[in-house]
């Protein structure tokens, strides 16, 4: 069995490492040097290929992304069909995800900004306690990473509800669907989160008319895409006064260029698309026990859907 | 029925307003305004009362605290006895205390003062990211608020350990106890919670000894009591480099002196006593339902044991 990696921005070295723990008989071949003969290569762990690269391997029986988002791949015109593409669902991944997310809903929730700073300055004042029941916390995205990180934020006592193409149900979550739910949804979220899948019909979704639905001094934070947001809608309603502020992890171009105004913005937080970062260690196993699927003539746990894109 | 409501931090309108609404038929008096005759006062709803004071009302049926600690009372001497004193046990209390030591506990798994510098810096770059799998997060007490911290922590994969007095049972979390317990307990933390009630048993167990147990570059955060630290051997510790970083709320004195070296030490964040305040909305209810408990002839619920001081 062979497997090819690609990408500029994983470990490879990790990576084989712990797939060949996981698997000893698994030949790991990096692209482009470690790769005599594209024919025989059974399985392609990628982040972002080269378009059109994935099918002059005339072998492949699925290609796992190296993340949980596919966009990378989508994007890709020629990505060959009829083979597999796999999304990555991993612990690790998912855990680290909801740790973003409720650090940066505390961090609004409980004006830990504020706080910070007067630590710099040594100031030393308490502010009124907002109460969690009442604190209403919007996910736009109620997959893997958005289900669970709306359940953690319910199980803290966080008024949470979540929006999603399709309708879902998650206890303790009140769910809306559709573009009818948008609205309704957007209008009574203080703090709104997204982490969404990047497909055509989200793509822009946090623009001026829906920021718009928002209320008055709510707080955005982006862990999925850059696309998902309208940079100058998103600029515009921080500016005018209506948005408290931002947490952004991700951009239309990353690294973020460095005369981007969202790095000296007062009221945005940059972070370097951290939120949650693949961990070999855990998701190797994943993709094993996928191959391993494969390899039995059963198919591979969380194929993506090519006509939705997630 | 009459309460005499003595504080200098708490908002007397906001208790006015709450308890109003629980309970129309009470009297709510001010101390020291509003107090004309100590006599006919039924229960005392207070924070750091004046020593020798509470002692002089003669018709107590109950003292309540207005925090979760109780060690403001029981340094006072002369407190009268045979009046129960009831801890505040309350949902936000308790929300707002998880969330803290969530947020934190995050900030040091994450490495998120490194994030937050670079994004004042402008700077795009990604750090390895930890498994919470094995990160070994540890909470002195395991009482109200340290048994729900701790259970929050495991329910978002940490590897959770707790410390008590005596032998405690909670799902997902090692529990260590009793004196024998402790430095077994301190090996295996990371991250080290300081929630204990403020006893003469726990006065000072932040220590040089104790601190000694801790491995390398661990993670200290107190918000539980100043006095439960000694201030000279954290800061030993934290100058020679065997500690990593400090979050610590509370204070021997309070508010934190201007010349402490906490407020400019690099490897400390001092918050102003703030991670849980009580949200008078929510523990009014507490109150009140104590009190009908006591006008019915039982006892109230979370009455202090003197013989330990929680």
């Amino acid at each position: 069995m062979k497997l090819v990696f690609m990408s500029h921005e994983d470990k490879a070295s990790l990576w084989r490492e712990w797939l060949g723990k996981e698997m000893p008989g698994l030949q790991f071949l990096q692209w482009p040097g470690e790769v005599e003969d594209k024919a025989g290569i059974d399985y392609a762990l990628v982040w972002k290929p080269e378009k059109g690269l994935l099918r002059t391997f005339p072998d492949l029986k699925a290609i796992f992304s190296l993340g949980a988002g596919v966009d990378h791949l989508f994007s890709d015109p020629e990505l060959p069909e009829g083979v597999p593409v796999v999304r990555l669902v991993d612990r690790a991944l998912t855990q680290g995800m909801t740790e973003y997310v409720l650090y940066w809903t505390i961090h609004y929730h409980r004006r830990m900004a504020d706080y910070l700073r007067q630590a710099e300055d040594g100031v030393w004042q308490q502010h009124l306690q907002a109460d969690t029941k009442f604190r209403r916390v919007g996910i736009l995205g109620l997959g893997e990473l958005g289900g669970d990180a709306a359940r953690k934020l319910a199980s803290l006592g966080f008024d949470v509800a979540g929006w999603s193409r399709g309708p879902k149900e998650i206890e303790g979550v009140t769910c809306h669907h559709c573009g009818e739910g948008l609205p309704a949804f957007l209008a009574r979220t203080e703090i709104l989160i997204c982490l969404l899948p990047l497909t055509e019909e989200t793509r822009g979704i946090v623009n001026a008319e829906t920021l718009s639905h928002l209320p008055d001094q709510a707080y955005v934070i982006n862990c999925a895409r850059g696309p998902h947001v309208v940079d100058a809608d998103l600029l515009a309603a921080l500016d005018s006064g209506r948005l408290a502020a931002a947490t952004l992890d991700v951009f239309h171009a990353e690294p973020l260029p460095a005369d981007h105004p969202y790095w000296n913005h007062p009221k945005v937080t940059v972070t370097p698309h951290m939120a949650s970062l693949t961990v070999p260690s855990s998701a190797a196993e994943y993709v094993a026990e996928n191959i391993r699927r494969v390899e039995r003539g059963e198919a591979p746990r969380n194929i993506v859907d090519p006509s939705k894109g997630y």
